[in-house]
Parts: structure tokens; sequence; C-alpha cells
């Protein structure tokens, strides 16, 4: 037997205009006073509560008051009772995710590019060089990954840099280069936008556009991916929770583009051993959360081609969708990010490598 | 007004032995369970719920129902219902801490160590070398420490390090040096105790006890140190949240003894430019939670000298009880930690530069 | 006797065109090889050196072989030579930044605004609501801002928010009201720009711009404000290295604006009881490495009005420039974070509580 | 054609006892004074160098000068010149660890522990309840574990809780409890030590012993485990770095124990979606720098079974050498850990699962 929960003296429900307290049971947040809260602070409490529009329902305590505020809470609602002075605390039991959330849209999303499908049993390979750097380069760097099967190639146009004196990318004359790379050979490109205003040539020039993880919170530019018909990938900032990665992931579907996959490529953490701490318990968690496709940049985790591989098996073994790896015709002369760049003959291996894996969890590779 | 809850299907509120459900607002847990959970997983939730001691009370929702569970919660009580498998997360109001907490014990601490007060209005420096290195050099810092007005010198006779292969402290020799230290000149003096076993001994030799920040969890020392008569000095662990800090505290005050300082020394983070990250928001939210009296020592959190004088300040300001600092007669030949120590000059500086913030906080120096 | 290195079997130093050995001690990186590098990987490795532009010195040793590369390093030298299969680690001996650093501008940089000097002993206040909510709400935050003898007056028009839901600030029509208040009450006005397309305008309406945490590595944003004549506050990335955080300013300095003002605001921990950890080492670091001024924004740092007023105090005693810190008319009506706005009574409490500090720390407020 | 490195006025290179300066490339330090720093203190820190059995060898250059200190580093040399006051820092070239180091000992270390062999082609599944409860539930434990092919079962007798109010353990009842199911079914058993004291009983009923997350640096206990006859796990500190974890283990072997087995098992981030960050980054980095078996512990990682299965999948294609993991005869009445706990159904198919990852990087299980 469930009780069913009546407020008022007389043990009958008060009506609420417009919801039913009985099915309101998820819909909410607890609000906790300070233990000795006066009467009047209480009711003022109450009265804030009706007035941002939810129906309050006071628990008194011993210790202290909790108030349940019944009805459609927003993210930015626990705030706005936080302000109040008697407040302690404010718990919301909703997750703040909509679009991109499983339980709104139980189905997994595939995003088609061309021929390939990312989210569905395929184990998709994302690879090619940091940036693009010469015409020379970036058609070789395609021939290779042709030859191993590969049907994405990445390539950086536009590059973010710690350093203003630190090479920053040939900008829209990549761009074109890179077209010319796809042009000759039939690959699909995927390349990275950071400024607002290049995101339509962009998307002219590229099969996939990327955010990088500084702009994960680049609100602007999120909006903006919104507007265009191209898929994008969204890499999670290095210090973002799982909740701020699938709510910059819902700014782009709530502003008309639902073709978003999430990329998990490293975390900051403590460790200095290596460059980022690569997050595959994300994966998992996200696989829970989200109907977007995941895929793994170990590349940037690690900085060091001699870890890419193994991560490349794990991120399989996790479940995720697929890889965004770097992979250089020669990495010794690259741009930038040389050591964490496969040599092609790593690239055969890893693919040979990674085909059992994959089979053992269900994907084709 | 405020609505009293009522449970039934009659309008009268049902009566749980022992409990009054009007005065347990704030004594409960909040049950999510996952969405679509069927009516007889959500009931044997209730039961489990009735079966731990507390009082259920379900509320179903469009989306998913949320028990509470009214009664007395123990830190684990929440991990028990995470257990079961439609249980999505457990809320709880209330904190876990007793003994040590404010709202428990309204009334600051005062430690008291000979004629030294901590926890009142005075501001406490204890200052003294990293290590207890030779007869010579304890007993002219023990001087220059009272040269300067400072009652209670540090000194460390056991020493946690990194690697085997480095100084690990002169042991019970070091503590006896300590006492002819304390012997020749009167200060008092503070030490750390790494070892169960060390505990009667250190506690006989010195006058406060320190628990290092690889120790704070520690159980068992924890345990012991609870046993004694002495002062202890509990430093934050390096990635201890301020609610493990303060259980740490507990498991001292549970097992006997109520003279705990609470010590923040730097926080592990992403930031490689100084040791670790001195938290003096800690400061300022554990004032708040606890009664117990809060130093800062900005020694180890910063790992060099040039910045500890600023940060005393800044510790001092943020309504710090008082530091603990490293001051060594010559430096550059500490055996340990030099970088980080005070020369005697500088100690000098640093209380003249102390004593106007600390009169503009109240505080007496 | 300081030793001169010398090279090759004839005890003569080789000349390197355009360098003078002697006076390369600290311009250089150090190239460790892997154990048992062969003999042609080493001579590969000088030949890569050479080719850099750069003089090798290569030690050999018993385990490994070490190379000093002496020369002007990049931020992306050591990379380019990690890339190299034989190379366990690159190790760069001189630091990355220029025209923000110490080093080579050893003066204090003192950036003003109106009558208003930042940077020199002055101790400044920036304060003021969170958003710009609507005309009276702004006008009558001025007017309490000039009671209180506040001269620069926050509030922002753009919002970065988490959630594309909530509310994302009233952008251009904010300016507009931000520049009445200014109108009408002489106040100087701060306000964050987070696009590029915005930053013309914005800084046609305020007297400060602000580049908000999610922001600092948003390239193109920094870049663009290089551009204008408006005095920009550059806060610090949730996960921002000191290093990075320099570079940030690195990058509007060197696109044309030296009024880059830096501001701690807190930064990601595993600490969970407050919002962000403030860091006010990093104020103390940065006063050594950079002739920028610092200020510091305890509000967003905690998120809790309660911790506000303590943490400014301890920022002035650390050494800080100033604060930037929320207040509000009425908070409990605020749109976005009220429960971390100051009401306006706690603003002067805050005021006459820094008064002291500030004085022992030679600024004056 | 490699430059061999000279000394002195004369172009002839000094003699220091002992060293052949052509030999010691890999084994230095390497001293960063401050920019304008004195001939005579440059002087002084050379005899310093020179005091403290290093050869020392100076680069002037334009902005500062550097030197090198070739010897034997310890882990606390570079320490003991960071407190010369002109002295900005001091970087280390080689690894501060011996007999844990694959540099030193190439070849990997087998565990063997009755039959079964860690550290080899064989993939270790170490799986049990979190805790000993009862003599029923040890031991019905203990025959699922032998049905589905376990060799070794995990429960602890002492349990390390953040609160002194949770399930402590049953201590040595519960070692006895856990010898009862060894004898009964012949199964292997590893179990936690807190205590220093509880070492050599618990090395008497224990299999492996184990040291938890909060004692990694309980350098007194790591010392005792060097003593016993027993294969020591050693758990990762959560904020520990990998020198840091590698070091703890250095300590045991360094007392005289080469038994010991790295665990990882999440370390503690910014993220708070799930309790600790697994990092199976650190597997790989740790198969580089020891040659000492590596598992890894999933369940308290996550603290949540759903996650335990596909992270235990990547923990073996990250190249683990097993797995250590919760499974509870009845998660639900587990006194501890719980949700973290896989059902009995859940473990023979996370060993269907495991099969073919294994087998796809080589390993047998």
């Amino acid at each position: 037997m469930i009780y069913k929960i009546k407020f008022g003296g007389t043990g009958k429900p008060k009506k609420v205009s417009g919801t039913s307290s009985s099915k309101l049971g998820g819909k909410k947040m607890i609000i906790v006073l300070k233990p000795n809260t006066k009467k009047e602070e209480i009711e003022h409490v109450i009265e804030e509560v009706k007035n941002k529009g939810f129906k309050p329902v006071p628990f008194e305590g011993d210790e202290r008051t909790v108030i349940h505020a019944l009805g459609a809470v927003r993210d930015d609602s626990p705030d706005s009772f936080r302000s109040i002075r008697c407040v302690e605390d404010v718990v919301r039991i909703l997750k703040p995710y909509k679009l991109a959330s499983k339980e709104h849209h139980s189905q997994k999303t595939i995003v088609r590019v061309g021929d390939v499908a990312i989210g569905n049993n395929d184990f998709v390979v994302i690879a090619g060089p940091d940036s693009v750097e010469t015409e020379k380069q970036i058609i070789e760097s395609a021939k290779i990954m042709k030859k191993n099967g590969i049907k994405i190639m990445r390539g950086s146009a536009f590059k973010p840099r710690t350093s203003p004196y630190d090479f920053q990318g040939f900008g829209i004359e990549g761009l074109k280069l890179l077209k010319k790379a796809r042009d000759k050979t039939g690959i699909l490109v995927e390349t990275e936008v950071m400024d607002v205003r290049d995101v339509p040539i962009a998307a002219q020039y590229a099969d996939i556009l990327r955010v990088g993880a500084r702009n994960m919170q680049n609100f602007d530019l999120l909006k903006e991916l919104g507007k265009v018909d191209c898929p994008v990938i969204l890499k999670r900032g290095m210090s973002a929770t799982i909740k701020e990665f699938i709510m910059a992931a819902e700014y782009i579907m709530a502003s008309g583009n639902k073709n978003v996959i999430l990329c998990e490529r490293g975390i900051r953490t403590f460790e200095t051993a290596y460059r980022n701490t690569l997050d595959l318990e994300a994966v998992v968690v996200l696989r829970e959360e989200t109907h977007l496709p995941i895929i793994v940049d170990p590349s940037h985790a690690t900085g060091n081609r001699e870890w890419v591989i193994p991560l490349c098996k794990a991120a399989a073994a996790a479940g995720a969708d697929g890889i965004l790896v770097e992979v250089h015709p020669d990495p010794e002369k690259a741009l930038c990010d040389g050591a964490q760049s496969l040599y092609p003959e790593q690239l055969t291996r890893l693919l040979k490598e990674l085909k059992p894996i994959c089979a053992a969890v269900g994907k084709k590779l």
C-alpha cells in the first residue's frame, strides 16, 4: 500500500491550481531551512514558493523545517531560494537536461555523415593529423587513412593554443586544403571551429565540426552550431562535470541541431605523469544518462603516442561508439602535438588489435 | 499557516511507534526511485525502510516515486538503500557529525595548553623547525622562539616521507631532545605522531600531538589519540573534504579526547605552481560548521618561504585562531623542507605585520 | 670561480652562428633521452636540435644521454622534440610569458579608468549586482554604490549560464540600462562580454570589460579585446593554471591592449562544501610573476554571501589590489545568483571592516 | 659526433674524486638561479653543491645562471638546494624509485599465491563481499566464488569508515571466519589490514594482505608489511600521484617484501556523478614504469554495480593483470557498500564477457 499525501488541518488535500499533488513526486525541490527559523520567516519562504509558481508542502521538524516545492523546476530555481536568508540548502530531485536525456528520449541517436553511422553497432574510427599543415601533408594523410579503411579524417585549420606565440593554424586556407583532400580521396573531413564568425564557412567545407575542450562552455558558439546542418563533435571541457557536459550538448540541440556526438578527451586532475586523465567511467555513465553517441580521444588525454593504443582498446571495451585519434604521416615533422601522433604503421596495428575487442562488446569495426 | 503532514486514506496520521511524524522534518533521508519502478518494487523499498527502523512517507509522481524515510539517519544509512536495484539516489538532509558540530554544541571550544588558550580571542602562533635535528639546533630554535614571544614550538621527531630513502626523523631520540629544549627554555612543544605504538610515549614528551595530512584517515591512530590526555592538532588530508575532516575530528572526540584543533594546510589541486593550494575558504566554512579551533599552516601548503608571510596574514584576516609556521635557525642547513622555513628575522617581521591584521579582526597577538 | 663551458675535443668552444654559448645559460631546453638510446639516434636528435635553430650540448651518461638545446625557446619548442621516439622528456628552463612577465617589465602596471587607478596603493572595490535586470534595479544599485563610496559598479548584460533554459541576460538592452545608470549617477561601469561580435558595442557602453572564467581560453575573444581601448578584467578559468592564466593575459596584450587586470575567482577542486575553492595563494604567486594588477572575486567562488566578507578581508591581507563583489538592492529578488549577493547594509559593513586590513598592508581604501 | 663536456679555464676536465664526468649525464639535478644573482652567491651555491657530494657544472647565461649538480641524487636532494635564497628552481632528471622501477629490473614480477600467479599471462579475478559479516554469509560467498572458478576471495574484517558511528568490521573475529571459509572451500583469502599491530595476525589468517587507499602513505604500516612473508595488494591513495604510488610500494620492498601488487581504485577529482574517477591511464603508465603486477578495483571507484562490468572490461583491455571486484550473496543485505556489490549472477556474466577481451590482449582468464 502506498500512502497518498494530504495537506491541511482537515485531512483533506488542498487543491493547487493546475497541479495534482499526487503526480508531482519527482518534480520538486526540497528547501531545507536553518535550525531555529522563526515562524514568520517560514511563512515568508512558503509565500515565495507560491510566488514562483510552486506548490509548497512544509514538514515541521524537531531541528529544522523542510519545505517541498512541487512544480516544474528550472536549472536556476534552487538558486532563487538559496538567496533567502533562512534557507540552508536546496536539493533538487530531477535532472536538468531534457533533449539530451535518455529519460525523455530512450532510443539511441544515430548521427549519419555520408555513409557512416555513429551511434549504432559500428565502431567508428576518426583519424588524422592534429593540424592541416601543407597540401602535401594533408593529402598524404588522407591517402594513409583511406588505405587503412578510415572513412573520416580529422585535421584542424583553427588551433587553440595556450600561447599567442605558438602556431595558430592556417585558418580558412587550411579549410580549403582539407576540402582538397576530401575531393581528391573521397574521405569525409572533421575540423575544429573556435570563432562564431567561422561557423558558416567551416560548415561549408567540413563534414563534421568539432568544439574543443576550451570552448565547451562558449555558449554563443554552441548556439551558432545549433543553427547549421552539420553534425557536431562536442569535446568535454577539462574540468566539466557530466552534468555540464550534457547541458552544453543541450545548448546545441535546443538551438536546432540534434546531431551531437559527445567526446571524452581527458580531464584535469592533480596527476602530472600524463597531460590529462582519461575518464572512461564517464563513457559508462554517459551511456546511461544520454542517448547521444559517445566517442573517446586518447591522443589529447595522454599527449603520448605509446599510451594511445591500449587506451583506445579500453575505450572500446567500456562501450564507446568510436575514437578520435591522431595519426601523422611523419610525426617528428608535425607542427603541433607530434608526440601524441601515431605513426602510420601504428594505426594499422591499432585497427588490427581493436577488432576482437569491438567484437567482444558487440560492435563492428 | 504551516501545513501538517498526514498519512493514509482516512486523512488521519498513521502512528509509527516512538516517533511523532510532525517532529521529524529534518531527521530524514529522501529515497528517489528510478522512473517506471513497479508497484511491488516500491512496496519492497517501503518494507525495507520500515525494517531499518525508519518511518516511510512515499510521494507518487508522474515520473518517479520519492520516499521519505523519517528517523535517526546514520552516516551509512543512505548507502544501505542505494544497494536496492530500483533506487536511483538517496539524499540526506542532516549533517553526519555530532560532537564536532556547532549545531549540537554552539559554544566555541577553547583548548588550553599550559597558559596558552587556543580558540578564544588570542591569535596563537606555533612556530619552529620542521624537524628535530640536533640538540644544538632545537635548543637554539627554542631560544629564538622565546625571544620572539612564541609560547609553543613545533618540531617533528617522526617524519612521514614520500621516499623510504629520505631522512625519516630521529624518533624517540628526537622526542627526548624536544623535551630537553622544553626543560631548558620553558617553551611548550608540539610534535607529530604517526604510529599508534608511539602515541603513549609522544604524549609523555610533548604538550600537543599532531596528526599529519597523510594520516588524517588513519582511523586506528585517531582512536588511540582519543585515549590520551593531550591536545591534538589534526591536519586536513590532502584531498579530504570538509565533511571528512570534521568526521576525523569526530573519531578522536568519540574516543574520549575533546581537545582537537583543526589545521588547514593546503589541498591537492591541478595547480603545479605551488606545492598545495591553501584553502582559506575552508577556515570560513569550518568556523560555521564546528566549534573546534582552527589554525592554518602556510609553510607546507606553499613549500616556499617567500609566500608564507602574506598567507599568514590572509589566514588571520579570514578568521583563523592561529598559525603553524616553520622557522629554522639556519634554513639552508635544514635536513628537511628548508625552502619553506622562515629565517629568524622573517619571524620577527611576520609577527610585527600580523599584529594590526589580528587587531582588525578582534584577535590579540 | 665560475667554470666556463667548452665543447669539442680540442677544449675550444665551438662557434655557433649568432649565439655565444656562455650567454645562454637560462635560454634553453634540456632534452632527456631514453636509456640505451643508440648512437645514431642521439646524432639524429642533435641534428634536429640544429635544424630547429638551437645549439646542441650533449652530456653522455651511464644511464642516459641528456642534450641541452641553447637558444630562444618558444612555448611549443619542447613538444617538437617530444615527438622524437627516443626522447623521454624535455625540460624547459625559462618561463613562457613575455609582456605579462615581471622579469621583462619589473614595474607594476597601473590601470586607469576615469579617476580610478588599479594597481597602485589604492585598494579598489568594484561592486554591484550580478546582472542588469531592470532600469529601476540598476539605477537603485548605482545609487547604493555611490552612497558607499564605490566608484565602479559591476553588472552583466550577457550571462553565461550552464543551462540554455536559464535567464541569459538582457544583452544590448542591458548595456543601455547600464549606460543610463552611469549617466544618471556618474558611476563607472564594468560588464562581461562573451561573443566576439559584441566586443565593439560593449566597449562603447562600458568602462571596463570582463572575460568570464569559462572564456579565459576563448582565444578569439581575447584577440578581439586586444584591439579595443578599454581595460579588461580577465577572470581565471575554473581549472586554469597560473601559467595558462598569465598566457591568456599575454594574448590580450600581444594583440595591443596592455590594460589587463587579473581576477582570481575560485578554482574547481574535489571539495563540494562550496561552489569553488578561492585560491589566495594564486594572488601571492601572481604578484611575484607578473606586473599586472590582481583582484579577487569571492562572490562567485563561494556562492554564499555569509562567506564573502571574511574572504574579502583575506584577499586584502594576501596583497590583492582590489575585489569584485556582488551586492544587490534586494538579493531575494535577484534573477541570478542572489544567494551570493550582499545586502546593501553588508556592503557598508564590509567596507568598514576592510579599512584597517588595507591599512595594515599599506593600501588605501 | 658527440661533444664531450670539459670544465675549467684550461680546457681540461677537472677530476672529481670517484666520478667520471662523462658518465653522469643522467644522474643529476639542474639548479636554476634567480636572475641577477650575485657572483658570491653563485659561488656559495657551488660550494654547497660540493659539500653535499655533487660535482658542480655551472652555465652562465644572459638572464640567469644554471648549475648542474652531478652525482647520486636522493629524493630530498632537490629540496636541500631549494632552501638557498638565490635558487629559483631545482629540476631533477632521474626518477626516484629503484626496486620498483622497470629501469632497474626490467623483467615483470610474478607474485605467486597458492597455485595462482599474478603478473604473468593469466588475468586474475579476486572477488567477494566487501566485508566479512557472518559465518553463513562468508561461507556462502566462498561457495559462489568457487562455483564461478574464482580462486581468491576478498573480504574485510577491519573496515576504514569515514564515520566513527558506522560499522567498523568484526576485526579478529572476522579474520577467523575468513579462515573458516578458506578451510571449508579451499579458496584463498585476501583481506585489509589497517593497524600495524594487526599485521602479524592478519598475515597468519590471510593469503594476501591489502593496504587501503587511505593508508597508502601510512609509512609505518608499509614498513611492517615489508617484514611479513605474505603478498601485499597496495591500493592507490585517492589523490596519490603515480610517483607517490610507486614510492609507497618501494617502502614495502625496501623493508624486505618484494611481493607487491599495485591496485588502481579511482582517484578524487571534481566530478560528483560518481564516487571516484577510475584512472585506467594509470594502468598503462604503471606498466611502463614498474615491473610490479597491476590490478584494478572498479567497485570502489564507481560505488555503483551497474558500472562495474564495463569498467572491468576496460581494465582488461588497458592491460591490467587482474581485477578486484565486490560480489555479495545478497547485496541488499550487505552491511557496507551493497550498492556496488554485484549479484552472483552478474559475476557469472562478467566472467563470460571478460573472456574474449582477455583473449584479445593475450591474457588467459
